[in-house]
């Protein structure tokens, strides 16, 4: 079992009870997940926050913190003699516990009888995104299925964020290592793709590379010649020569800290003369959001000093026009990027996004702005040294969007629809990378990959 | 989207249709399926009853087919102006209905709507393996979510599993493009697997080798030194001469059929000599068992007959002794093979187990052993034309099975247990192929792939 010390552990949950102050905090640790019939499983990927105070990496297991007693059990069953035949003999739940500091284990049938021996307003638990989770809080504590999201903890979760948020230097060296196989599934990428392959020849190529390097997939590939296309997991599409390639991808380490990358590259050798123009803009986009990095200032201001980039280079390309200052206020530019500039990155690539954004990314007194474009900003309160996040600027021309907006006259004292026009089948370019926040600034998370665009043509074969 | 032509799906719910009669057929299909957060999502699936009828693969989707009133219905959402923007563009829902030859869709919240007018004894539904879809049948139908199972239709399993088990000619193609992806999988493993390598290595590479041939993973692979580990999903061994490597692996073409093949090979370039004397006993069974096939014929005689091969090369070598008649009738064999000769392939790689063994491998007169060895059997009743099934015996020395037998001295008559001990460590061997049941015999499904003791050691460099 890969984890880290025991103190680390015993440290976590150690903090987390100072914070709570009292109650019995619930962890419902994954199951496995059916695919197509009960006993086909997707691969087994473990509750984060269980994870991150238990550190087991495995199905069948919850556990509970009793912080007014100082007691803590982790509950799971060993394998019975007929399941060591099948599939091999494992250490008994309590040699594992004990790995992580837990003295206590015990069958998980007793974790119901454990919970109902206790008023249910002294327990914690956070949000179920498993409806297998949902089920069982429901039976064990008797809450109707549909209330279970509005009754769990705000306490807990502040508590669970507070923590997580802020990455120690062994999970800071466990990112490196994920991001390290991200930077190697996208070099393989970029020297590989060629124009006649299919998007999803690469899928598995980058599959392929995550899992032989000992990791897994943080998330779905997206791998597309249709960068504008935001959420788009197709790979069905051949490459060909004059499109770009917008790869984002990344892998997670075998400790299940997640790294996060997108590059943009042309399937030729050379990016065209308009590429070049907005892969420019983009990139020094990213640039100036890097450069602002810093405890204590706000990511919703790196995002909107990124989208003023944005505007600047696409008024200089006659795409926008006016008070850019105006514009990007009132969210102009918004149909060139019309999502958020990054996301903490953990032991989830959206980290802690089953916990909730309201408490992730913003803050009780600052709350997430409505407005289209800024709503899709999941982070945007003060970073802090220790955070870890991502910086993902992008330009994405959306036949439909730009139909949309030209229809309703949006913006138009910002926007030039008629050159854009030229521009409907362009396409999108993103760049992405992750930074650690610390106390003087930031620093790039893994190993130099290829982003400059005299680079990334050289590595295409230029 | 990937379907066979309307015609095929008019002319399967027909027959439905036919064999059940009266009622309403209520159809639900898969939803995407979360990992560490609700929207990071694990691979859609779809549910293969679904594809079978419906043919539509993407998440969301369910499907009535009234009988007394000939109706047929897709339930579906289409995607809002704001997902298309985010999304892109996709032919709307009945679009896909009309290339599947439904002429009727409606909105999702139309569905309960719908079951609410009808009687709920006239409704019938398919046992659900993923907890949303129980909570949905719970929700609709009044029926406590725990007595779901319970309250499946066996006129509708049996209708299903009657239709489903007799694969057509265009099924056998698409079998055989599943199979050939799996062969694939299978040479560039026997070729590229090295002494010093990690198993997960060869996990990234038949991993990525699936998804490039525009396929995915049927299963989860087993990837082991430890072959007498029968449900094997650790990948982090080094692969050392002397050791053999058993692959079971298989992909789903782009269709979603599936293809299963095993091969064991040695780490280095040849066999030891004891290994070879255990593969030929193996690949002896295979090859009685495949001579063996044709409609009419009970797999479980079949199963049994590989079983006595088995244990005849077993006694030649003097691990077994004794009537060999007596030891197989009385399971003394499965102390070596533990599990059953195959199952039933098709739509899933265990084709129809959502839909449970006894309808599906058995019949209301002829049902599973519950015998150590023959309860493992997925299959047993007889074979007809159509029928797609795998072979795959083996011989697995597994330490903990053969301390509790010895400690109980069971089958002492049959098995040699002094001699054993010098194979404690011997680990496990098993070949498999998938085979096409046809009016005169069988027919194997896919491309050749080594087999052949000398062919195997062919293929990794003698």
């Amino acid at each position: 079992m890969n984890t880290f010390s025991k103190e680390t552990y015993i440290g976590r949950r150690k903090r987390l009870k100072e914070k709570i102050g009292s109650g019995i905090l619930l962890f419902l640790g994954n199951e496995e997940s059916s695919s197509n019939f009960k006993d086909n499983w997707y691969p087994f990927r473990q509750d984060s926050s269980f994870l991150y105070f238990f550190g087991l990496d495995m199905p069948g297991l919850a556990a509970i913190i009793d912080v007014d007693q100082d007691l803590e059990i982790i509950f799971g069953d060993n394998l019975t003699t007929l399941e060591v035949i099948w599939q091999g003999a494992h250490p008994p739940i309590s040699e594992l516990a004990e790995a992580v500091g837990i003295q206590i284990t015990q069958a998980k049938n007793e974790l119901p009888k454990f919970l109902a021996k206790h008023p249910i307003q002294k327990i914690h638990f956070l949000p179920p995104y498993r409806p297998e989770n949902s089920l069982k809080l429901a039976e064990w504590l008797s809450i109707p299925n549909p209330e279970i999201p509005s009754r769990a903890s705000v306490d807990f979760i502040k508590a669970v964020v507070a923590l997580r948020s802020i990455k120690s230097e062994e999970e800071i060296r466990e990112i490196h290592k994920a991001v390290n196989i991200s930077v190697s599934m996208h070099k393989r990428t970029m020297k590989e793709a060629k124009p006649g392959m299919k998007e999803y020849q690469l899928l598995g190529l980058v599959n392929g590379e995550a899992l032989a390097l000992g990791g897994h997939l943080s998330f779905p590939p997206i791998i597309t010649i249709n960068g504008q296309i935001l959420h788009n997991h197709n790979y069905s599409n051949t490459l060909t020569e004059g499109k770009m390639l917008l790869g984002d991808f990344g892998a997670e380490s075998a400790m299940r800290y997640a790294g996060d990358i997108t590059r943009t590259f042309p399937v030729g050798v050379e990016f065209s003369s308009s590429q070049k123009e907005i892969y420019q803009i983009v990139f020094h986009a990213y640039q100036a959001a890097v450069a602002a990095l810093k405890p204590g200032i706000r990511f919703k201001d790196v995002h909107l000093l990124a989208c003023k980039r944005l505007a600047e280079g696409l008024k200089e390309l006659g795409l926008m026009k006016g008070n850019l200052d105006d514009a990007v206020e009132k969210g102009a530019h918004a149909l060139f990027f019309q999502c958020g500039l990054g996301h903490m990155m953990g032991l989830d690539v959206h980290d802690m996004e089953d916990l909730g954004e309201e408490y992730v990314g913003y803050t009780d007194a600052f709350k997430k702005s409505k407005e289209f474009g800024l709503r899709s900003l999941r982070l945007g309160k003060e970073l802090e040294s220790g955070f870890v996040i991502t910086i993902e600027p992008g330009i994405y021309f959306i036949p439909q969007l730009i139909d949309q907006w030209q229809a309703e006259n949006l913006h138009s004292e910002y926007i030039n629809y008629e050159k854009l026009a030229q521009y409907r089948n362009f396409g999108g370019i993103r760049v992405e990378d992750g930074y650690w926040i610390t106390d003087s600034g930031s620093q790039i998370l893994g190993d130099p990959l290829e982003i400059e665009l005299a680079d990334v043509e050289r590595i295409r074969g230029k």
